[in-house]
């Protein structure tokens, strides 16, 4: 067992304070990483201030992690001491069943072990990345490339592969034609990625602020979702809506949009539960559909396709002291494009 | 035009009369079809009582047809004089669109022409198989093959397809696992047709008391839908579900018996809004999704299938005096498993 300097949170709305947590010694497969970035990602707003009423307090956030890795196992064979690595929303699996062998852990039969928030195997509630270090089995450690900064790499381990996996699961290619549904911290990196795949992009976001940033980024059209004539322009229009907006929408209006057999992807968190009619599913065949995080395997595939396309994501960095009101700037939706956390900061910082 | 014999209801809840009704001269490319059998389907039930707010009075509802074709018009190549035929859910299309020429008239992109209650080319609304003869355009006509009796193949023009499409669509076969939600018109055809397929299929029903047709049909196993045991039993255990019954269920029990990339597809047409908890969609990967009727070469595929594999609907037939009374039936499913109405009972009963 080693200390280290941490943030947490002790209570829903209660500010972010020092902390010191401990992490086990490595085992012979674990990789000791020193955290240099760790980004801020809704769920861990979400998460804090227990809007899911399944938060385990204190809370130590953080499951879009870069840093370097400062020591290996015994049997680590894919990491080395220097090595750039990250680690995404999920740190163990069973490994065993027929989802994980198939790469695909968050779906891992007996459960997946998340990042933080999450009982790994020691019985002991995980804890993220707002921490200087942590120890992860090298199974769950993804590589990146050198092509991308370590703080533009850290989103890309939620947010990346969060817009990767659907999009690619659902052939977002050259020649379909997509929809992203808000652009933050998703939707601007998913919009990157679906110029990158070749796919037709349009972006329907509640203001016109992020226009020029969305076009620049790669998005072949970008409209209000506010506008009421939308949903008779685009009807059938799209193979693909993926929507990373945490709020419930109209999901008929938007069920519209879809072309025969088209899919909308709801990836934010809403509320409320969902709620149609049905018959906006009958006809073209339509499908709602929900995804986790991708798998270990394709989470390394898209770091390596961000870097192959230069893809990053457009942050702003915040120091340890900045935490409380980053959280509630992301709450506000205030923010180009995901804020991501100094823990070079949390030694010296409050 | 010409007349024939026909029944009608004239409001919600009004009960059939007899009624002499129009059909128009068969044009170059039209069949008429001296009807023998019209099957009557829980849409018509809830058409004719108007519960969709949707019904243009009088109203002739039927929409699994079946019959013989009694004149053709100089340009008709597929059918002839005496031929067994049958027509579905809908009688004509654009014919120009994408979707149309791909097979999938009911989702032709100018909305198909439903067989009653539609809005015709003609401007006239649609007058279906509670009728002596119909004249429809050989493009959506379909053939029956000698195998099946005319009475037991009606049905299978909207119940057999409606269920056929979404088994084959979802990719129901060797080494899936099944399951579907009701036992009465579309899912006693639909068990017929997965054991066809060769998926292993489960049915969950609100009573036990069609067990044993089920099980003879080929359902490899049939299960309480009221016992709470099962979700948890079947937990990822599906591939796809097919709910047939008319009305709206726990999504949220009854998605988490799909495995990873299962699908759930509502059929029936539930009276309240689709209500249900994102995650779980999230888990799984799962979809909800709806479906129309097959397409007029999938329908005749369906019928084709159905005769190979000795596949009919099972039956009781009325007569005109009995549409009130079975219509009754229908409502409360009392039915095994499908009413066909007597088309030759038309000219001499009330």
């Amino acid at each position: 067992m080693f200390t280290v300097n941490a943030r947490s949170t002790s209570a829903p709305g209660a500010p972010f304070e020092a902390v010191v947590i401990e992490r086990r010694d490595p085992g012979p497969g674990d990789v000791v990483i020193d955290i240099a970035f760790s980004g801020i990602c809704h769920t861990d707003v979400s998460r804090a201030r227990s809007e899911f009423g399944t938060t385990h307090y204190p809370l130590v956030p953080g499951h879009e992690i870069a840093g370097v890795v400062s020591k290996v196992g015994s049997d680590v064979t894919k990491f080395a001491v220097g090595d750039r690595v990250g680690v995404g929303c999920i740190v163990d699996s069973c490994r065993e069943c027929d989802y994980c062998r198939a790469g695909l852990e968050p779906y891992c039969r007996k459960d997946h072990v998340r990042t933080y928030n999450s009982m790994g195997r020691d019985g002991r509630i995980t804890l993220g990345g707002y921490s200087e270090k942590i120890v992860v089995d090298e199974g769950y450690v993804l590589r990146i490339p050198d092509a991308i900064p370590l703080d533009q790499a850290a989103p890309l381990l939620c947010a990346g592969i969060t817009m990767y996996s659907p999009l690619r699961h659902w052939k977002a290619g050259p020649g379909s034609r997509i929809a992203i549904v808000g652009f933050g911290g998703l939707g601007h990196v998913g919009v990157a990625i679906a110029r990158a795949l070749g796919a037709h992009t349009t972006v329907f976001d509640l203001t016109m602020d992020k226009h020029d940033d969305a076009i620049r980024l790669g998005a072949d059209d970008y409209r209000l979702s506010t506008d009421a004539g939308i949903f008779k322009e685009f009807e059938g229009a799209f193979e693909l809506i993926v929507s990373t907006v945490p709020a419930n929408l109209d999901y008929d209006l938007f069920l519209k949009m879809l072309a025969l057999d088209g899919t909308f992807v709801q990836l934010g968190v809403p509320h409320n539960p969902v709620s149609l009619d049905v018959f906006s599913l009958f006809y073209n065949r339509r499908s709602l559909a929900g995804t986790l995080v991708g798998g270990i395997g394709e989470t390394q595939e898209m770091l390596d396709f961000c870097a192959e396309h230069s893809i990053v994501a457009e942050i702003e960095t915040v120091g340890a002291d900045e935490i409380d009101s980053a959280y509630d700037r992301v709450a506000a939706g205030d923010v180009r494009y995901r804020m991501v956390l100094d823990v070079g900061t949390l030694a010296t910082q409050r």
